[in-house]
């Protein structure tokens, strides 16, 4: 499963250097996997008040060109099969037709007891 | 009570222009606030151990002279006897004797259900 | 000149009390403000390129209920007759019909060397 | 060379999960960072005066344990010999002998033009 978010890079998010700093990009990310969540099927707010949490265990991007002040950047968010109990999200950041940046999150489902578990079985079945 | 706190500004903290993006004040206005609580003996975390919250209701800056990446700044907080079940708590920061700002925030105690409710006795007794 | 702007609530700006932190506000503010700009025919990032800045001098926020992750808020921005050189915008923050803030921003021009400096001719006339 | 710089957590920091957003993870590397270019005699500052930027391109982070408000957090740089042109720093996050976090950061010089450029010879020699 594969959705892309839209959004407009706000002048917060920019640095001195005059592009967006690097640590916003994760939040990017996070906005395009909440509404792959969404989706899915799965909303985070839904699944939280459920006691389940989805906290990231790893994450990496990959730079190539900058985001500026008042772009329209287009987030492509592709869910992966899972690996045991972990499951692999993949980004893509594009500016039209530029790619800004790739990346990748790991996640863990976990209870509020703030422990890995297993996932929904409805969850896995959809990935598959 | 007053207290002071210093710190170094982030290069994440700073904009295209250059400068501290504005949104950063209320962040280092909370850092002193959550020392100054400290040193009342009424640390954040025991509080909010307790059941016991200290929402931001009004918020003011006033911006004087901009901060720059790399500079250390001084954040002073002083607290000031209550109005009703409201606490106010003005701010200075300085960059060495030059003021970069003055503020004020206010706050009302709550409980775990998000109303306002009676701050503890030793808190008002703390603040006369 | 007024105009509203939708935006959906992010994971990273909530806090641990479960609502939007509320050095976020200025951030949605902002957003609105630049759409604002841009409405009036002065786009920031042009405004910029020819040199001239609209950093913030004065900020206010009075927060009424909270933002929750995933509520689509709106952000009304109006801006005000010119106070000498400065110039005043008054928000809103709404959740469907629920208030959630209010608050203003105070602004100058700026030149490249950071002093203030008289407006476009254009901007001034085009908020009469 | 390595250096290491104690932060201690923001409430802003942390999220609704109640633990550090995992977003603020790059921007403790950056403190760091930014104190092992001072400790090398390469201040940012500096650097960016002379027309010298150090952009990252790439950006990795394992999460292993949370970080929660309050916290005192050690951050451990450690920087690296170069591969060409590119200079890799590895990260490590500590609270007390509890490993939080493991990460790295790939940078470029590039110079006003936004374009890569060779390092200052002093650099690659101290790196040495």
């Amino acid at each position: 499963m594969e959705i892309s978010l839209d959004l407009i890079v706000r002048y917060a998010e920019t640095d001195q250097m005059g592009i967006v700093h690097h640590s916003v990009y994760p939040i990017y990310f996070e906005a395009a996997r909440v509404e792959l969540m969404k989706a899915m099927g799965f909303p985070y707010n839904e699944m939280e008040m459920k006691g389940f949490y989805l906290p990231v265990i790893d994450l990496g991007v990959t730079y190539k060109n900058s985001a500026k002040f008042g772009d329209t950047v287009t987030v492509k968010a592709k869910i992966n099969p899972f690996q045991g109990v972990r499951v692999r999200i993949d980004y893509e950041i594009m500016n039209g037709s530029s790619l800004l940046a790739t990346g990748h999150t790991v996640h863990v489902f976990t209870g509020t007891d703030n422990r890995p578990c297993r996932p929904f079985t409805d969850f896995v079945d959809r990935i598959k």
